[in-house]
């Protein structure tokens, strides 16, 4: 199996679905990080998230029966749309099984993707059981949101765009929750980089992923008292084991670096990202001589927040 | 004149010295309009708003004597900014005046960029009676931010180069405060438009504008009570005649309109924008029937909010 083939063909298979993303420069950034950063915009993707990528690879790889009979999904944040959107751009059933007390706006953005929602207690046993009961009703196919290979292929596309157009990169850097988005980081790098090293950022509050580097086995986290929701999920088994072998290392960030992050990149680059995303700039800003004088790719990972809730 | 010759050299000054602005689409948002809508993205020009254009090439066009006296405007906005921004980039000195009550966030960001401030009461007869007095004191020449034919003419090079990416627009439009932008449009759509309109968007509550191409006179503004902040001023006589002449009609909104405009464009399209940018979406949507089916460039002046006071 060659990495690079894996990659390729995955994105001649979703590039028509997904929006090529920009990448993006700040020279005040650049100025306080000591480094030439890079930011790839997939706060700009398809529904605001990288996972757009994922979702419409793995729907991609079904077999004409399996489409027919659609695909199902547990999730309370940005895969949940994503895999709503990806089956209807690929006429396919979506089934979403989301918490009961899963945000409005979450549930509508669903819906209005096409989405089924079934809802559920907010448990992960609760989400789980009623996932595999849709699959067993319906005959859906369940799509893990990041422990599953072509999702990490699929966002692996973030990665090649990125080194196609700066293939000279010392760094890679994103956030890790499940861990499919810096898997997906790490493959990209060894197919397209050059001596291109790959990081994780995570909030202290989570750093499940640095204590399972650390110990060897996945940990998690007792409490999940971070901004970033999207980072409170514990590895899963493909996820860790990618992890394992190919990511440099993974940095640790306070809520008052990840929030100072977000704040420096909407008032000056006038984007915005999600608490989440803001992780990986805090990183680079907290681990300087890391970084120094270093071209580094800054994955911002999407822009869904609720305007009412913000930290500032 | 050849109102086409002086955009051009007007760009062929300023050019080292601004961004070509990106110019982006949102499918959802034409959706929601029911025309095809392209916006100028001025949030991302340098210090943040459209001002830049007009600054610098009002300061190229002072004599090298001139230039060495330095200029002085009054400003409590995005024009103090940019004026001691394009005068930093120059070489020259900056003398800006701002009433003793502008935001702490605004007189950092001025001297920032290397601007002397001379603070006065928050008056408008003080603001003028000091920057005289400095104009008498330093010799520096007084920089109108907005009633200042070099000022308008750095301006119409936003609209150069959204028709020259979309030289088939039907109509461009954009905020007026003192009308120094949407008079540099309706200058660029004379000379490169085929027929583009070029329609003012305004909020009810600071309607001066509106009211002056009504009665046929500068009208002014008794209450100012808008979220558009940079949208209070009354126009000049230069404004006044060019928007007399060349702006086809002038649409007013409510502030709850701006409010949705404003927060369609963050959570749709991801990018920020002041309030003041989101009154010329906010006047597409409450007359649809204007621009049905229309190709609209729509100018998203500046990017400068206080996160701390944002509307949502």
């Amino acid at each position: 199996m060659d990495i690079k083939d894996d990659i390729l063909e995955s994105y001649g298979r979703i590039y028509p679905f997904i929006h090529n993303t920009p990448v993006i420069t700040s020279k005040t950034i650049d100025k306080m990080a000591g480094a030439q950063l890079f930011f790839k915009c997939e706060n700009f993707q398809k529904m605001g998230a990288f996972k757009m990528r994922g979702a419409t690879n793995a729907i991609l790889q079904l077999s004409p029966e399996q489409k027919l009979k659609g695909v199902v999904t547990h999730s309370s944040g940005n895969f949940a749309q994503a895999l709503a959107l990806a089956a209807k751009n690929l006429g396919v059933k979506s089934y979403i099984v989301m918490p009961s007390n899963a945000p409005e706006v979450k549930k509508s953005a669903v819906r209005d993707y096409g989405g089924e929602i079934t809802e559920c207690e907010p448990t992960l046993k609760a989400r789980e059981s009623t996932a595999t009961k849709i699959q067993q009703e319906k005959g859906a196919t369940f799509v893990h949101p990041f422990n599953d290979f072509n999702v990490i292929l699929g966002n692996a596309s973030a990665g090649k765009e990125l080194l196609e157009k700066h293939p000279d990169l010392d760094f890679i850097i994103s956030p890790i929750g499940g861990g499919g988005l810096v898997a997906g980081m790490a493959l990209s790098a060894l197919a397209f980089g050059k001596n291109c090293k790959v990081i994780g950022a995570e909030p202290f509050e989570v750093d499940d992923a640095y204590r399972s580097m650390e110990s060897g086995k996945i940990e998690h986290n007792i409490t999940t008292n971070t901004i970033g929701d999207g980072l409170k999920t514990s590895l899963g088994d493909i996820t860790f084991n990618l992890i394992n072998s190919h990511v440099d290392k993974i940095i640790r960030v306070t809520e008052e670096e990840i929030i100072a992050a977000m704040r420096l990149i909407w008032e000056r680059m006038k984007i915005i990202i999600e608490p989440s995303s803001a992780v990986a700039l805090a990183a680079v800003l907290n681990s300087k001589s890391e970084f120094a004088n270093k071209k580094v790719g800054v994955i911002l990972s999407g822009g869904n927040v609720d305007l009412k809730k913000l930290p500032f």
